[in-house]
């Protein structure tokens, strides 16, 4: 037994306390302190919140006070059923970090007041644990990604104590059941510490819980599986339970200590078994016990509003007063609301507390990356299109050198795909971080390092938003098909941001970067699933404000792209590059200025000699622009008398009106660029309909044709599969004639030429195995 | 030891076989039985394929043939690392199923030489297992969903035993991680097993993987705590291994017997300990030890094609020869490339061949499903708008009398949100399937059942996908935002289902039906993360062939679309429909031609008597009818003379041209419902983009005016979401007067009345934290 009975008593008090301000928030519009017996008018007309984690998420927040104060450890809280915000919003308040960011709901009858009246309700905060909500850095909305987060903001952050509950279910999600395996990739001598808190209070929405219903043996052999020492703290009688968890809270910082101090100081190397918290608890704890003759706690029956008729059922409504009674407030506050001198002086004192802890708040504590500078891995480029390279290869010497000058504030996360997609080059400065067993044959392997590799996008994307919300930065690299298992959680991270730009106390934080290549025209060797371009659609529905897509059309825009993200704050940035050989067409002094402009024209490209063109080809991404600049040539032989005009679209947001997004070309300038009455041939990357999506405002919209990926794709050759989608050079050229009949005879002509062309191609491919060298070689001739 | 001498050397033997048909897949143009010394010209020009997995899926493949003959099992093989495509092809090819499908690849020397040309070639075969795959129900490309295909098959099918192999990092992934516990949901007595082997060979495609690379202890005590007995098969000496795996599976197949045996004729319940297998072997197994001086089995070398440079490299060449002369196929074919008769004797005959398994084409075995006739469960309309259903909450009756007419070929898949979604009538039919432990207070548990609850939407999904690939009904039903969790997986299964409609001996399955309901209109309660409707814009990227996208505005016609879509075949049908209380429209005899249309005029709600209205008002989704309604009460009233047709659609791909899509109007139609030149203020249930991506190529489409979610939301009330996004009433009127200049100053005033009616809105919202009775009980006047 490592607790007194005075903190016993003062511990219970302040549990007391919170889960009254937890309840109260639920349910009352006035007479908070129940200064008065309850009445009807003083119920919200709607009840919403959760009540049946709050007790629980209570009972960890006091008892995790506790060893704040006892250990002075730096610790965050990550609350994996966010919907239990009354709790967070309760401890907040308790430890006047909530007065102090908004000023106008004081530690005080008043301010309790506010806090019960705002909660849930119209103009208020959120139900949940929300950007709003200081201390936090998780949401919870939709569950499964505590655990990713808690580990993301624990990596070089030695002195950090990640304490993370997992409760109401989450722990039935994919995305947690792999979470667990991230004690593989958290070193002891580097990275702080997860102490993973499961709370198991028996019930979801509506069900019970697998690990809940599981014989408490295999629960812990599952447990001991993961990789963790698990310590059980089980019951319902409020006073056992707290001397329960005051020891197993000991045990386990003991624990931590001990593995930090044998890594740390004594040198012992190895994956150490880390504790953890099995916390069994009846769900909706000191809620009412029975109503309506059936059980409530301990049942799912209290996931959300236990007592929902309190104001029309007066049996109602006397419960909840019995209910609310039963914590003391009058013990608790004094008349004047204020939390008594017992409960002021539990918690720890300013940036210890959880709430007020910076890491929450990672634009406090955000540095500006060392960036070398990008132009010095400029590949040369004495004529466009007439030079390979791999653009992703080039990316890589760059972030080589972003992680040698940020050694403990970057990290590249990609799920076993770093090297497919050609940044091998980072490996000349780190490893990937593995802390299971090694072998000889293994390559870029070590305890520490900058590149996290594991087979989950989950666990890449939630690290990655744990590691930026707590102040440091990086990028995601991926397949570009296989970041749709994503799409929810970018969803959820991209909420974040957009409602955490609204809060003033939250402060910037670094952008999380999208590399995604590996793309749907160069999975012609995996196939029809490997062919997906459909994230821009899901991004694109997400505010203007911090959405921004890139379509670096070669090697030094791509650098040129980069850097540009990685200066950039609370954006989701999405780049999409090649990584295999491709054309080399700026010059680095002409990609700064034309990824700075985000489109332009290429006027060495076209035959309209800046005057007004027949025609426009417009082209966004690597392998479009390809087929583009070889139709041009096509025309340009062909039919030299047309003017062809050809605009290069890296940045995807200027086709938007600028009253759409904050990158948008005025109508002016986007007229004078694709004019307003002639055909433009546009050549994209993605599903063709997301440029009529950007550009259905634009005059002469009705002009624009665009080829993109159709959803037809198989294991087959590169040009074959532009071929399938009628994006290649040829359809191109014949799109762009059937656009112009004046052009008379000899049009019709290379018209026949092209389809012809066009079937030659399919023949070599079906006979070679392989595209025909004209169009695989093929450069820009001059 | 449970292997004969004589058996050990056909087994061997027919495992060199299936290896030097993979590798011949990867390798080979000609000379397939090396008749001749290997020479650069008999080698594909660009090589492609996984050689890494393939030996040990080999592997597996064999020893299962066995233990099929031996206890005569119905069984089919889920292959996670589907990239070994050139494995079950392979065993295709050796068991004669592949030259019964395509004839032209005869199971001799020609065929043999088709079999290797055609894989991973242009106009030939996908590298990846895939719908062309006999035997297939998994594709594998991306990883993470096997074991939950492998549940969804073996549900409802007693008999049939379900092999799935985890390898290659899919047992890293978050969905693979929580599939394991999907063993608390299968009942040994109306359930067919599933026998998983976790394939340990190290790697991934550049990475060790976690489960290889952690002790065995601690491998096995994480197995054993996801409920399963693991028997360890590790080595790499074919003979030993063999003997091991030989004595694995017929233990574990004794094991399944006995758990069955003792679950269906001695009665004994409770969930039983099911047997897996972890199979140690080494990556690229009996594939080139060393190239160029580094090692390639046993390491991630081996992943893809070991040896890259055959064509121009010598050294590489004679390698190759010599790796697959290894295999000794002298003795395996004999001089016409005919298996010889050992070969042909070692697998099962008929459909007990894995590759010709009908359970794995389930278009065989698919039976009509009952369904009463949903007409009985009409909720009588007397006059539309005003009544109020919930409509979902109908649609639980009509569930359950599905439920009661099909006990074992239709479940409801669910994240714990059955209840919530208002389908809680099926629970008098039916019980929630679970088989841990289970407590007094519980309500609708039980070990079998026809509705499946668990907290991961990718669970549902994969079980779901599982059942109908082999022949069964369901339908999803999950809150609408969190569908975005399994974009993935549908992009997938949508690609699966895009790929077998060309394929002839594919039989037709039933759809996947998702019904999205807690949608974003009425997550008021939830907050900003729990609203979004963005999957639609997903669903819309796959082919048109396959998707459907319907929108009940009401009970009656829920119901509807309910029984078309549980009637048709290989689509994807996605339903948004409510669970509030919510206006009635349409009685079933107009429900029913209103949903056949899929769109179509309430000549009862406009005001322009059939005749050329002045504006049209569409709506597709229930709130958004609901407001437009709402908006076409307040015209009548407010500018009686105003010529207002009301338009509902509720087949969303009705918008789309009928060149698109299947369901698609034609432009004469569109016409005449929206007009070519009149206003169109169009309210959507969705992100307003989708509307325009729809229609942009429709005439008068620069007319239509849009209103959806814009992203803006939190926790609030009903009406004040609507009014965040500008769709509410008062907006829409307000849309109208401003499209329509020449209505003059009456309209002018009335514009105001409806600004000033928001304010009023909003305050009463601020005032009293719900909405005010006008419009939350607000019916339509007649």
């Amino acid at each position: 037994m490592t607790i007194e009975a005075d903190e016993l008593r003062r511990t219970d008090a302040y549990w007391r306390a919170a889960n009254y301000l937890s309840a109260g928030q639920i349910y009352l519009r006035d007479n908070p302190l129940l200064h008065e017996p309850l009445r009807p008018e003083h119920i919200k007309p709607r009840l919403l919140g959760h009540w049946g984690t709050s007790p629980g998420l209570n009972f960890c927040y006091v008892h995790l006070n506790r060893v704040i104060r006892s250990a002075d450890l730096n610790m965050i809280y990550i609350i994996g059923p966010g919907h239990g915000g009354p709790a967070a919003v309760a401890n907040a308040w308790l430890e006047g970090t909530y007065s102090e960011v908004y000023p106008h709901v004081t530690r005080d009858a008043a301010g309790m007041a506010r806090l019960f009246l705002q909660f849930s309700y119209p103009g208020g905060i959120p139900s949940h644990v929300a950007p709003e909500t200081p201390g936090s850095i998780h949401e919870g909305g939709e569950l499964g990604y505590s655990l990713a987060h808690a580990y993301g903001a624990a990596f070089d952050n030695p002195d950090l104590v990640v304490a993370c509950i997992i409760g109401d279910g989450e722990a039935e999600t994919g995305p947690l059941a792999t979470s667990w395996h991230s004690n593989k990739f958290l070193d002891p001598v580097g990275d702080g510490a997860v102490l993973p808190i499961l709370h198991l209070n028996g019930y979801k929405i509506a069900n019970p819980t697998v690990p809940a219903r599981i014989p408490e043996a295999e629960l812990l052999s599952l447990l001991e599986g993961y990789g963790h020492s698990p310590i059980v703290v089980a019951g319902d009688d409020p006073p056992t339970m707290h001397r329960a968890m005051a020891a197993a809270l000991d045990r386990a910082i003991a624990e931590i200590a001990a593995i930090q101090h044998r890594a740390r100081r004594d040198g012992v190397t190895g994956r150490p078994r880390w504790p953890m918290i099995v916390l069994r608890t009846p769900k909706g704890w000191t809620g009412p016990k029975e109503v309506d003759g059936r059980p409530v706690e301990g049942t799912w029956r209290a996931h959300q509003v236990p007592l929902p008729g309190v104001r029309d059922n007066p049996d109602h409504l006397a419960q909840l007063e019995a209910w609310l009674r039963s914590y003391r407030p009058e013990e608790l506050f004094d008349a004047d609301g204020r939390p008594n001198a017992d409960l002021l002086a539990l918690p720890p004192a300013g940036q210890r507390r959880m709430s007020a802890n910076p890491h929450a708040n990672g634009g406090l504590l955000l540095r500006e990356l060392t960036l070398p500078d990008f132009r010095r891995y400029a590949v040369p480029v004495d004529r466009p299109g007439t030079t390979f390279t791999e653009p992703t290869r080039v990316l890589g010497t760059f972030l080589r050198d972003v992680i040698k000058a940020n050694p403990d504030t970057f990290r590249l996360m990609g799920p076993d795909e770093t090297a497919s997609n050609r940044l091998q080059a980072v490996f000349e400065a780190t490893a990937r971080v593995w802390q299971a067993d090694r072998l000889p044959t293994d390559e870029h392997l070590a305890p520490r390092g900058r590149v996290m590799e594991v087979l989950s996008e989950h666990l890449c994307q939630g690290w990655l938003e744990g590691y930026l919300l707590t102040g440091r930065h990086g990028l995601f690299n991926c397949y570009e098909a296989f970041i749709h298992i994503v799409d929810a959680m970018f969803n959820q991270h991209a909420k974040w941001l957009e409602a955490s730009r609204k809060i003033p106390w939250r402060l910037p934080v670094a952008s999380f970067n999208y590399l995604l290549s590996s793309h749907v025209w160069r999975q012609d060797h995996n196939g029809f699933t490997h062919q997906d371009p459909g994230f821009l659609d899901v991004v694109m529905n997400k505010k203007p404000e911090i959405i921004r897509v890139y379509l670096p059309p070669d090697a030094n825009t791509l650098l040129s792209v980069a850097d540009h993200c990685l200066r950039s704050r609370d954006y989701v940035n999405v780049v999409i590059a090649g990584k295999q050989p491709a054309l080399n067409w700026l010059p680095m002094e002409q990609a700064i200025p034309h990824c700075a402009r985000g489109i332009g024209v290429w006027e060495w490209a076209g035959t309209d000699d800046g005057a007004d063109p027949d025609v426009v080809l417009a082209c966004a991404g690597d392998i479009p622009t390809l087929e583009t600049l070889a139709a041009a040539d096509l025309l340009r032989r062909h039919l030299p008398d047309l003017r062809v005009r050809v605009v290069n679209v890296v940045d995807l947001m200027r086709l938007q009106p600028d009253t759409e997004h904050p990158h948008g070309l005025s109508d002016r300038r986007f007229d004078m660029l694709f004019t307003t009455d002639k055909p433009i041939i546009f050549a994209f990357h993605g599903y063709p309909y997301l440029i009529h999506r950007l550009t259905y405002r634009r005059n002469g919209h009705e002009n624009i044709h665009v080829r993109g990926y159709k959803e037809e794709g198989t294991t087959t050759t590169p040009f074959d599969m532009v071929m399938l989608n009628d994006l290649d050079r040829f359809h191109l050229v014949m799109d762009v004639i059937e656009r112009l009949p004046q052009l008379g005879p000899r049009a019709t002509y290379v018209h026949q030429l092209m389809a012809d062309a066009r079937l030659r191609a399919r023949a070599h491919t079906r006979e070679h195995g392989a595209d025909a060298p004209e169009v695989a070689e093929w450069t820009w001739p001059h």
